[in-house]
């Protein structure tokens, strides 16, 4: 699995396309958000996961750019799955991620847009239409725009377990055993916050907080993540320090000492 | 305990200075959100609960104005305490609801306004400063203004508890026999979500989310968002039916059928 090589013009329009993806989705999405006729099917029984309309709008107005601008390109989505291409370069999308905060009302759910090659992704943003806010990482560039200021995104210094501040979605996280070690390196964390869906990199990214774990994620829940926090200069791996972008565990870090320490405390 | 009569004229009035307060607030917070100097003083050493330089520069930028525009009136704010007036009426003032939020770059954070006479609050207003979201209630007003539209605020119709979205800010809620009686509540909704701190009553106030339950609330946490939930349609009480503007266990609802069920659910 080798790195693509990438002429930094091939890395300005692949930037380019990722924005225009982003500006798309952003209109798709707050079409629906908070809107009266804001509806939500069941893709499973047993656990609740609202995809409403507005996901499929967010993904199909994102694959109607990418058909005319990257045809050579694959693409996973999360809507509406995969096609693969000629490129050796995937963009892999999550249209709304944290559906169920879409749902809410709450704007902590995102856009997921990554481009990965073989080895993983190589850049990738998160974005958040309703605040007006996009972090991105990856060709050099770590960055955020929201409404009140533009910055570079840096994640935090190492610090002491006792002191971090550390994320997740649900309070669960997973199965029992994952629930059991999350709550384990929570314990020994400052603070524990809940329901922050994809927001939480990105807020690891800007360098608010130390740690992001979760259990049961996706290929497209990670790879824009892990582009955006590993720019900033964090860590991203599954629970065991290997590479996460297929999904599964997650264990996001401002640091490697953090990271470190955190995995420690996580297989217990 | 009677409600105060108040003209057009003086409502107009109190209108215009929780505007003027939560602008004065939006600037002393913003100043410090997700800037380098962010530090917290603990208040308490058993619970982790950040006081910023933050909190307590907007408490005192609405105090400012209040001491020029509304001298006769009391003050109960959160970082400075009670001073009496001789109007009849109180500002209650919450200068940074969910400091953990605030801490950690979260945008569920707030500030809270309300104005009470000796039955409680009469107008409220929720203000999230970085979003530049502002929900108010009270005075034959119930409305918010967001980055996207400016909209009147409506709870949604009555549902099932099967059909319901409930929110509270910690999975633990309070003691206990607290965190016993939501979590048999929340097993009977359709999808419950943590970590929306004062947000959530914003939510529940423009119709997104059916019930907000919280115990160990203070006063000035609970007053302005009963005023804006009861402008717009919902109903809020302890969990035993009777007032609950003095804080303690707080159950908001959307509408008073889900109100009852809630209880009956709290209850056991």
């Amino acid at each position: 699995m080798t790195r693509q090589n990438l002429s930094e013009t091939e890395r300005a329009e692949l930037i380019a396309v990722a924005h225009a993806l982003a500006d798309a989705a952003r209109g798709a999405t707050l079409a629906h958000f908070r809107q009266a006729d804001l509806t939500a099917d069941s893709k499973e029984d047993a656990r609740f996961d609202p995809v409403t309309v507005a996901d499929r709008a967010s993904e199909a107005a994102m694959r109607a750019i990418l058909a005319e601008r990257r045809p050579q390109d694959g693409i996973l989505g999360e809507e509406m799955g995969a096609s693969a291409g000629s490129s050796g370069l995937t963009w892999v999308l999550d249209p709304i991620d944290g559906t169920r905060s879409y749902l809410c009302g709450t704007p902590t759910w995102g856009v997921l847009i990554s481009v990965a090659d073989a080895a993983g992704p190589v850049y990738g943003l998160i974005d958040q239409p309703y605040i007006g806010e996009r972090f991105e990482g990856g060709f050099g560039r770590a960055a955020m725009q929201g409404p009140h200021w533009a910055r570079p995104l840096r994640t935090r210094p190492a610090r002491p377990l006792a002191e971090c501040i550390i994320m997740t979605t649900f309070p669960e996280v997973g199965s029992a055993a994952e629930g059991e070690a999350f709550h384990r390196l929570a314990q020994q964390c400052r603070l524990t916050r809940y329901g922050t869906d994809c927001y939480a990199y990105a807020l690891l990214a800007a360098g608010h907080i130390d740690l992001v774990v979760e259990a049961g994620l996706q290929a497209y829940d990670v790879q824009a993540p892990i582009a955006v926090i590993e720019a900033a200069g964090g860590v991203v791996t599954d629970w065991a320090g290997a590479p996460a972008h297929q999904g599964g565990r997650v264990l996001a870090a401002s640091h490697a000492e953090v990271h470190q320490a955190a995995m420690v405390a996580l297989r217990g």
